[in-house]
């Protein structure tokens, strides 16, 4: 390879801006319908899952703040409209249109944290056709990345019971994605991550202490081990796996002595591995010393080590990729439109009849039934207005009205909402094995809304 | 919810530094290196994957580019120095060696768009340990992605044959890893992405005309196609599945003339769906509009439609979740270091020796040994210098020296790169089967390289 003279460097991917993490075909359509007269027409889009990935008994809706904050900073700057322009995407009276775009309608969605069953409308986007079909994409994006990892970190919580989780999935997915899957996991229960940046721009506790390097780096072990103690202290987590597990585990306490942190484990059976250190830890009077272990677990890994002397694990591949579903399979999908632009006209349910993937028109409402013992029993999903029960939960929140963000909360209370939602679920929700949603989803089609 | 009053707006996620899309432990091995003088010692970490996702038979490198700039963008500003401190992440000594930080050494690395098989070392960093361990997360975060989407995205191509293949998943994604997606998929031979910022921030290609949203839009279908018409011209793609196809198809003839450029079927069986309307197309007299697949489509998908009419494949989900290897498995891995850190202090090989995950200590070369009809039979992974026959090649080329970025190439070399290396492949390396690596790797252990 031949350097490259006089190529300019690229630009650094600039996330200041949101406006052309967008598919072409959103700015086509607009430039289409600003030439037919169609773009005012108000419009009523819904994201929903047609279904759950296979045998997923509940889905876990997560990447509402973030969308929140992409939508506030989704506009058309000069960078993005001489790209547009330069390239023929969309014609002049388009750009002019999109230079002064900014999203004034209204948006519902489930609150963040709040779990979700096939057909559960999760979000509403209500404007004109122009302003909503643009958002197609940057909300299908933050939501079905952060919702298959937060449905995936669910079911690894409720795996680890009361133990707690590390997310280590940074070195695994793309380097961004990995900020917003720590902040999924976080919501879902995940205590900690590996991942600065996510501390850094989202307050998610961050974790991790040294790697295998940094023993290899060291003269022995033992060099290592004191290297470490000295700077981190000895309630420092030490990793032992590097040669040989009973000896660094000697050397480990020996060094520490018995008010080492912990140890780390990640290689072998760590079922077996976690019982002979405990014993050895044990035996060396280090009983308060606590094991980690960490190496391709999964939740089937997690449930398999919950007889096992065990006091936390790290999660890393299987998180970020949703652990078998990298995408919740969420839609964005047009449901009711009127027929001139203004603010009264009816709106009118529409549907495509596309062969095997039918979706139904009209805005929906979503109920979560509660029975008497603080069971959910169904998810009633409506083209009316929500009829809730004294017990039930209306599920949609308003979360951008007239344009303004009013549903910017913190991830505290979505991360308590979690826990709340799922302790509200039928307890086969949180079984493993594959399964039907916990919740089924009821249609109640009470015609047009308005 | 209740709108958190006083809650401040969070930052959006800027793009512009990478020096926190680390891992928490990387600062923490680096202070306790700084304090045990060990952090100068000279290191080489190298990057490769211990096996390729199951059943394939070569691996794409992509990325490198991308992780170019990253490195150039890794540096400690006053934002991510300001949470490290407060957090009490690192002390004081170690912020100020952070404030002082760029990356000074070297790295090679498999050029992008080759090919790649198991423990081929397709990056080698090399510098102080302190400031090589620091780039660990943020290397392997943009390859085990980028190689992940390219790897997947190489079958597709090759079972494509030479139809256009347009990506189009970046609903299905993280909002910032599909603008890496496509731009791997672009590498692969993808020919156009739907991705507006992987055209303005890559050049890639960009495409798309339309959605169902645009035909429920309108009074009818034949309002729809007649506004898409009028905005884009006769040689746009006019999507025909949102009600029936046979009348979409028909009316879409009868507005557009025989001229009009495609028509894209998004759902039912796309083999049978393809005749019907080439047939159909045919007999209106359209016999050059084109016709274009999408819905739910992969590698088997694509090869399965290699006798049906088809024009060009859309692909979303199984592109950007790397048709199920959603990650390259790519470690970074310390394989050598001194014992002091002057320069001439000699190397020494290291490696760990955790149960089934072992690693061979040294700094290794690559070359493809290539047969007399141009065909790779070996991967010659060595401690010590290449020694490449007349017609082999040496894998490894310069990207980073003394700290100075100097292999950075544009997107059409890795492209032509690709096709190359994939042409000099044995042919069983573009069967879909699942199979062995088609090029086995030879290990030549020659000692410590000096």
């Amino acid at each position: 390879m031949v350097p490259t003279v006089g190529l300019k460097v690229p630009h650094v991917d600039s996330a200041d801006g949101t406006a052309l993490l967008t598919d072409q075909y959103e700015l086509t359509m607009l430039q289409a319908a600003l030439r037919s007269g169609t773009a005012g027409r108000r419009a009523v889009f819904e994201v929903f899952a047609r279904s759950l990935p296979a045998g997923r008994r509940y889905g876990v809706v997560a990447g509402t703040g973030r969308l929140l904050d992409a939508i506030e900073a989704f506009r058309f700057g000069p960078a993005e409209l001489e790209f547009l322009t330069a390239n023929g995407i969309v014609d002049e009276p388009t750009v002019q249109w999109l230079e002064k775009y900014r999203f004034t309608g209204n948006v519902w969605g489930y609150a963040e944290g709040d779990c979700y069953f096939p057909e559960s409308p999760i979000l509403v986007v209500e404007g004109t056709f122009g302003e909503a079909v643009l958002l197609e994409t940057l909300a299908l994006s933050i939501l079905n990345h952060d919702c298959a990892i937060a449905s995936a970190a669910s079911r690894m919580v409720q795996a680890a019971q009361d133990r707690p989780l590390i997310e280590m999935g940074s070195r695994r997915t793309h380097e961004r994605a990995a900020v917003a899957a720590a902040r999924a996991a976080h919501i879902a229960g995940f205590t900690t991550t590996s991942n600065l940046e996510a501390g850094r721009l989202y307050g998610v506790p961050t974790a991790g202490t040294s790697a295998h390097s940094f023993t290899l780096l060291h003269d022995s072990e033992r060099h290592a081990f004191r290297a470490q103690l000295d700077s981190l202290g000895e309630s420092t987590t030490l990793l032992v796996d590097t040669y040989d597990v009973e000896r660094a585990v000697r050397t480990a306490v020996e060094l520490a002595g018995p008010s080492l942190g912990a140890v780390r484990i990640d290689s072998g059976d760590l079922g077996v591995m976690a019982r002979r250190v405990r014993d050895q830890l044990d035996s060396l009077g280090a009983r308060e010393t606590r094991i980690v272990v960490t190496g391709d677990l999964d939740e089937y890994g997690i449930a398999a080590l919950g007889a096992a002397p065990v006091d936390g694990y790290g999660v890393g591949t299987s998180l970020v990729t949703g652990s078998g579903a990298p995408t919740a399979s969420l839609v964005y999908k047009l449901v009711a439109r009127s027929d001139a632009p203004d603010e009264d006209a009816p709106m009118r349910p529409v549907a495509k009849r596309s062969a095997g993937k039918p979706s139904r028109g009209g805005r929906k409402t979503a109920v979560r039934r509660i029975d008497g013992h603080g069971t959910a029993y169904a998810e009633t999903v409506s083209t009316g207005e929500p009829a809730p029960g004294p017990r039930d939960r209306v599920l949609q929140v308003p979360l951008v009205r007239d344009g303004e963000v009013i549903g910017r909360e913190s991830l505290r209370e979505a991360r308590e909402r979690h826990t709340r939602s799922i302790a509200e679920l039928p307890p086969t929700a949180v079984q493993l094995s594959k399964g039907e949603p916990a919740v089924p989803t009821d249609f109640v089609d009470a015609g047009p809304r308005r």
